[in-house]
């Protein structure tokens, strides 16, 4: 079996010591790598583990690890593998800008339509009104089943104190739209203090719900593996 | 002797999930505190560590590890600490955001003057014309010799692809304007491929010059004892 697993989160360049990063910590995208390694044993012939700057390491023999910083190298590196290798299974973990750096400028220049840009490769720290235009990245997970269909995909949708229900159709949106197997969606206002409330939803709309991390590790894997088990 | 040794980078939030970051890996910051820790033994009563959240640990029996996230923390730690202990030195070596965000909008909002916010937690991934305006944060540097006068401090500035006329002149610039001891003036386009070069200014102009992180390490410390036995 051969997996792909992303985790931790993608960081945007403002500058040459400036980015706009997701604070994802990678935690869970840790513990679905580790219950990979546990689950699978031999089974596993190689884990792709693409990790953002700030997400603690899986270790193991069968582990390739490979750094991303931007959407653009998650992108292209995604592409690289499936395109070049039979892959059973991405998990998608990790948290993705949904925005890149379009422009730095001043509210001043906005204002009066002046497009000029602003010179040098570290900004200035004494500008009064320094202002970031952002333009929507583009969605990496949209490509997955178009460079490799019979790849099980897990999506991730992470929000922040909505209700349960929308919380819920969100993830089947998401799920419809980029042709998911699944689709673990969480919410901010369950997570913290050891908890951690995910909900794994299928195809057919039911889902599993899980309290921690671990479980929703370990619900992860099974589902994974019993879905590659069809094929 | 008890010293602050601040490390890594600073980051404020955008919103539940995204902040703004320096991009340092505080390397510098962890190899200073390992080299206090081997110089000065059982000398040093206690290293307070403020670390910005992605800089590796100094660890030892007298470390004091205080994780900093953004401006105004790393503030209120710094003077918190100075005002309630007497500190021998504060090395200053973390990456502050010179620039905290002030309002989250878009484009369209700016350019129509519509001064009403954006609404949520988490910003919506589907604004076509997102955009942060961003403030100058106070300057944390200048708070020190104010909380403690007789504490040695020793001051970091980097900056990118500059003249080396000019790194030398901003140093002594920052030098002169916060009372610092020492500043220690860097340049990314010296940085790189295991090398680290970096200039240890003096009240009097002159300065050390040094080629690793490690001989930058050996010189703020031996610097900062000398200081110390002068007092």
């Amino acid at each position: 079996m051969k997996i792909i697993l992303t985790a931790g989160g993608t960081s945007e360049r403002i500058d040459d010591v400036r980015s706009i990063t997701n604070t994802s910590t990678g935690r869970l995208g840790h513990a679905i790598g580790e219950q990979f390694l546990k689950a699978c044993g031999e089974e596993l012939e190689t884990l792709y583990y693409l990790h953002g700057l700030r997400a603690v390491p899986v270790e193991g023999p069968n582990v390739t690890p490979v750094p991303i910083e931007g959407v653009r190298d998650l992108e292209a590196e995604l592409k690289r593998i499936l395109t070049e290798e039979k892959i059973d299974a991405v998990v998608h973990a990790m948290a993705v800008s949904d925005y890149m750096v379009k422009e730095v400028t001043t509210l001043e220049k906005i204002k009066s339509g002046d497009s000029s840009r602003l010179e040098g490769n570290k900004i200035s720290s004494s500008i009064e009104d320094l202002t970031i235009i952002m333009q929507r990245s583009p969605k990496v997970i949209s490509g997955i089943k178009k460079w490799s269909p019979d790849t099980v995909l897990v999506g991730f949708k992470l929000l922040s104190h909505v209700p349960h229900e929308e919380l819920i159709q969100v993830g089947q949106a998401l799920l419809q739209k980029n042709d998911c197997t699944f689709v673990l969606a969480n919410d901010l206002a369950e997570i913290g203090g050891g908890r951690h409330r995910g909900y794994l939803i299928h195809r057919d709309g039911s889902y599993d719900t899980m309290e921690t991390n671990e479980e929703i590790a370990e619900k992860i894997v099974q589902r994974v593996r019993q879905e590659g088990g069809k094929q």
